[in-house]
């Protein structure tokens, strides 16, 4: 059983990391960080790369796809390859799934038309443009098909996929072994809980955030 | 202003990459991933490789320190050349923070003799036999030492930090940015609230986790 991690440049470390480090810890599962190229990818910031170690091609039917968002998903949408190889791997797969803007790639390939998903909250217009559904939950799953919100809801997303896969009680071994029992020092992680200055900040960042 | 955060054979991802993705965000500082030689360290899994971009040697006297564990750390703990290197930062830094079982490494190079300090849950009686003062809390302080618990917690170290340094609404700024609303589907991320059945099967394996 193969798990597909899709890195390409300007990703953002975390939207990857964090299913990797939950989900990725399946029995008898190999997770696969795969890109159009082998080699390194720089994040959005720059200042760190993770390796591909696989093209796309050498994994053509993972049973379960993660396509991590960040700024540099804005120059991925009309990449043919990529949108491609979303296709046909979904073909296969069991679970299809994405982390904040990775749901737009997703969604650009015409895998989330009329189902309902989520991305980074400054991005469900754009995903409702692309044909799918947006909610406010922080994971979504449509079927087979699981999306979740910004960056570090990847963490989440992983906990629960791996529940439904292995059993509660195993992702509740990966939970305590990751010691998973966040205590933020503020409570401004949603639109809904931040203060507005600090939410209209952002949204006139939006350009800068997501692309 | 730089940040260094060090990399070695084995360490956890998610300790390096929740600090980068949080701290990492502090304006006009520069995150450089540091490790003995440059070029890419393979995680705990072997699934995933993060490049190292500069060596120990060429990043002397940074700001910030950040070591992460993982059961590589294991290996490190009488290596001279990264153990006095974390001395001589430690000497200049403003700020000397570790991730899990980082915590150990900074033992080991004497800078937490007498100090509060804490780590992985599995790994608080070891950091007690090294000198420090364990605690119970997710995210310690003393002094300019901050060590936090296993693996996720340095996302709410890194938050935290960034509050002290470019204030709350900076930092929350970065939460709301990074979607950090976290909501786990179980709630058994520390020792205290889950199962016992779960505590005692991870501290069966603990030697499988921490080494």
């Amino acid at each position: 059983m193969q798990i597909a991690i899709v890195l390409y440049d300007r990703f953002t470390a975390l939207d990857a990391v964090g299913p990797y480090e939950t989900l990725g810890r399946l029995p008898d599962a190999e997770t696969v960080f795969v890109a159009e190229r082998t080699g390194p990818f720089r994040t959005d910031t720059g200042t760190l790369a993770l390796t591909a170690d696989r093209t796309l091609a050498e994994v053509p039917d993972p049973a379960i796809v993660i396509v991590p968002g960040g700024p540099g998903q804005s120059t991925q949408m009309d990449n043919a390859p990529l949108l491609d190889w979303l296709r046909t791997a979904d073909a296969t797969s069991t679970w299809t799934t994405s982390v904040c803007t990775g749901s737009l790639l997703l969604a650009a390939a015409g895998l989330l038309t009329g189902r309902r998903a989520t991305s980074h909250w400054l991005a469900l217009d754009q995903l409702e443009r692309f044909g799918a559904q947006p909610t406010g939950e922080r994971v979504v799953f449509d079927g087979k098909y699981v999306t979740a919100a910004g960056v570090s809801s990847g963490i989440d997303m992983g906990l629960t996929l791996l529940g439904r896969i292995a059993g509660d009680d195993y992702a509740r071994t990966v939970q305590l072994a990751t010691e998973y029992d966040p205590q933020p020092p503020y409570d401004a992680g949603s639109p809904g809980k931040a203060p507005t200055h600090i939410v209209d900040r952002l949204r006139a960042r939006s350009r800068f955030i997501l692309t």
